[in-house]
């Protein structure tokens, strides 16, 4: 899918996120800075670039939505298909837009707008500062945070994600399932071996099994209350049954078969404001037909539409979301 | 996967069974005699190729072991990993055996026995005559009837799966289940347009719902009495949760998610006999090793692993098995 070296790109060059025994190994994130340390927070300054395709950057959309932070952080949404330059632009796409910074048609222009020589992969979501010109932060987890934590003078709801004595759990969990579960399903579809392949479902469906327990008992991750561990989690399983289980071939079990990952996954996507993050449809499109290395013919399932929106009885468990959720 | 053409292979000959819009369309097959009629029944005299891989092959395979004809006709089972040389024979792999017959490394070698000049698929089942040297019949419902209807004199079990009263009926349902079903499967896997794909699966899970609720009232899909009927659909249910649903995206539902199908296929799957016909590593092996067009890969998933073992509750309905299957 291309990368970009010394400000050029190059369509072949990182084909090869593998270790020497089939691993896929995904490539670290370039640009590290911190809203609330490097710059302040501000409305109208800061610009997100997502694909609603990408559970990366969906992370960053879910907090934006629960927080009530869509006045004060404007949003780009690419192409959800990616061919062989990278993200595009198609504002005529259903539910894509122009990039609303600089109108250009390709992700990668926003790179070399913070860096000429940029170098790595072009990828969302992207934290833009329009007032320094540069791209604040292209990682999801930091994204993220910074969102929970630094914009609470311009969020409508008053939710904080990340809340004292629960930082350390938090931590620990978004942590614990990146590499088995958000990673996992990659490692599972990347995998250029059979071995590799096995490992990463073998640890993905552990793990799916543990967490599938922790939520018998509690209603969140890291207990009674709403965190971004379970924000984390959420944009894997949501995009599980559709897409995991099939396109990755992790097909032991659909999230729809556990006893309580997936009532856990209907209750998240009833919270106020998710709705407004979640297309499937860019989700199908993107994987199915931008991996033309796992799916030649690009042919998009038509199954198995889970129903996200049937009732859950997850409120019979102790705690639940915040007050401002709860309205 | 190559084809014959005047007795030579030729490796890239047949990558195009499809129509202008995309649809799979399946190569007739060649042989077509009938023991009977043409030649004689005989223990002894005919062998089956089959391989355990292939739905087609499986349903002769199936007859064999309810009527109980091991004794009477012998079996050679090639690798069930398909290259750019069809068909092969690897009797060092679990499974296998050699060319009984011949002894040859090529299944197509046994085409060119019977017809030098061979033009054509190289496929499974066939059923060749060692007394006249030729194949009798390579097509699977010709070969299942045939086992069925003419051998009964070296049949170990007094089972008849095309009984007089039903026979309209049971040519009625083969007929009917073949499109959507048996090669509706293929369809969706093999289509080469995003329409011919839709057309498939809206096909194929129009019949699946249609039969699950034909199987809610009766034991059987042509009644009260196991018929051919059931051997041909079930060696497509057989496959379906761990392939079809993954491998050609027919991914709606699995048969496991049907009230009546499902324990209807586990009825199946235990009775006496089919157990011995049952290999599903080969089965997993041959697609999704030797698509490589679909699964470039070649990664064999690891689930779902079905309970076809699990019991069912079947004999709440009228009728039953044969009673010579019924000990």
């Amino acid at each position: 899918m291309g990368r970009m070296i010394d400000g050029d790109w190059r369509t072949e060059a990182d084909m090869n996120e593998h270790s020497d025994d089939g691993a896929f190994e995904r490539d670290t994130t370039s640009f590290r800075h911190w809203v609330g340390d490097d710059v302040p927070p501000a409305a109208g300054r800061y610009h997100l670039y997502v694909s609603y395709a990408c559970p990366w950057a969906h992370r960053t959309l879910l907090v934006r939505a629960l927080l009530g932070l869509e006045d004060a952080i404007s949003v780009s949404v690419v192409d959800p298909v990616r061919y062989d330059q990278g993200w595009t632009f198609d504002p005529e796409k259903p539910g894509c837009t122009p990039d609303h910074v600089f109108g250009g048609t390709h992700l990668r222009d926003v790179y070399t707008e913070a860096d000429p020589e940029y170098t790595g992969r072009v990828t969302v979501p992207v934290l833009y500062d329009t007032d320094a010109d540069t791209i604040v932060n292209n990682e999801s987890e930091e994204i993220m945070r910074m969102l929970d934590v630094a914009f609470d003078d311009h969020a409508a709801r008053d939710v904080d994600l990340y809340p004292e004595g629960y930082r350390d759990e938090v931590d620990r969990l978004i942590e614990d399932i990146y590499d088995p579960i958000n990673n996992g399903v990659y490692r599972a579809g990347f995998a250029d071996s059979q071995r590799a392949y096995d490992n990463a479902v073998d640890d993905l469906f552990e793990a799916l099994a543990h967490y599938d327990d922790v939520l018998a008992e509690q209603r969140y991750l890291a207990g009674d209350v709403l965190t971004e561990a379970d924000v984390a989690m959420f944009t894997t399983l949501y995009r599980f049954d559709e897409v995991y289980h099939t396109h990755f071939k992790c097909n032991r079990k659909r999230i729809s078969d556990y006893d309580n990952l997936w009532p856990y996954l209907r209750e998240l996507c009833q919270l106020p404001g998710v709705a407004d993050t979640l297309y499937m449809e860019h989700v199908k499109q993107h994987y199915y037909r931008s991996h033309g290395h796992l799916n030649p013919k690009r042919l998009v399932p038509t199954g198995p539409n889970p129903a996200f929106f049937a009732p859950h009885d997850r409120d019979q468990l102790p705690g639940g979301p915040p007050a401002a959720l709860n309205q």
